[in-house]
């Protein structure tokens, strides 16, 4: 097993991130602008990508919710390698930042869209703190294209 | 042991990003402006920060050089956590791009240093590829500020 880790630090306060990672609008936000579903705990969550090659985004379900602490969600549809696999941001404050520490855990193998989702998830976490920082994220299918992967 | 994975896909040759791999003009155009050695097989480069606190910077001994297709390095000198593990570069060609496939291996433990290491390494491929793509990259100290740690 093994898992993508990121670390970021956004000035903001741990509430204004958590509303981000927990609400439709605030998903739609940084991650892909094709968001529906239930961000609270128990919820599923669709993400669909409209470039991307099917199947073509992920259902996450909602495991657990700590306001301005924590979120985890596992992945109930979407990519084979996906599939099982948790989605967990751990919220705490340093200085004037709020740091999320991301890790997507349990990947079977180290395959190359492993390394792929890696750095494509750096992206994201950057577009989180550019929407929390200054109203403006880049979602999908405004992201950062990384390369013939998107 | 856990390691960090990223892939990025660069519109170029793989001539061309083997040199800003190999010569110390091209790494000084993408990881940090302060770098110095020789980046051939049986080398060793001193990558500097001026920004970071001590130890602020790696020394890095180059095991093995293949032109166009791989770089591998390992880490002799910089923060105890990266002391022994490795570093490689493995390129390829898709379509019009050279893919490089990123891992820095053998961290004895996923550390919170480690989660921030992964996203800095996301943003430094970022200024590889669009330091080959538009001559212009971000190496330190005017990299992407990710977070308190910079």
């Amino acid at each position: 097993m093994v898992d993508i880790l990121h670390r970021v630090g956004i000035t903001s306060s741990p509430d204004d991130v958590y509303a981000a990672l927990t609400t439709i609008d605030g998903l739609a936000g940084w991650w892909t602008q094709d968001t529906a579903g239930d961000g609270d705990a128990g919820g599923v969550i669709q993400f669909r990508f409209q470039n991307a090659p099917p199947p073509s985004g992920f259902d996450m379900k909602v495991l657990e919710t700590q306001p301005a602490e924590r979120v985890l969600w596992e992945v109930v549809d979407g990519p084979q390698e996906w599939i099982g696999t948790q989605i967990r941001f751990e919220l705490t404050q340093e200085d004037d930042f709020t740091i999320v520490l991301f890790s997507h855990e349990g990947w079977k193998e180290p395959v190359k869209f492993m390394y792929h989702c890696s750095t494509k998830w750096a992206t994201f976490l950057m577009s989180l703190k550019r929407l929390i920082e200054t109203g403006k994220g880049e979602p999908a299918p405004h992201d950062v294209k990384i390369s013939n992967w998107h």
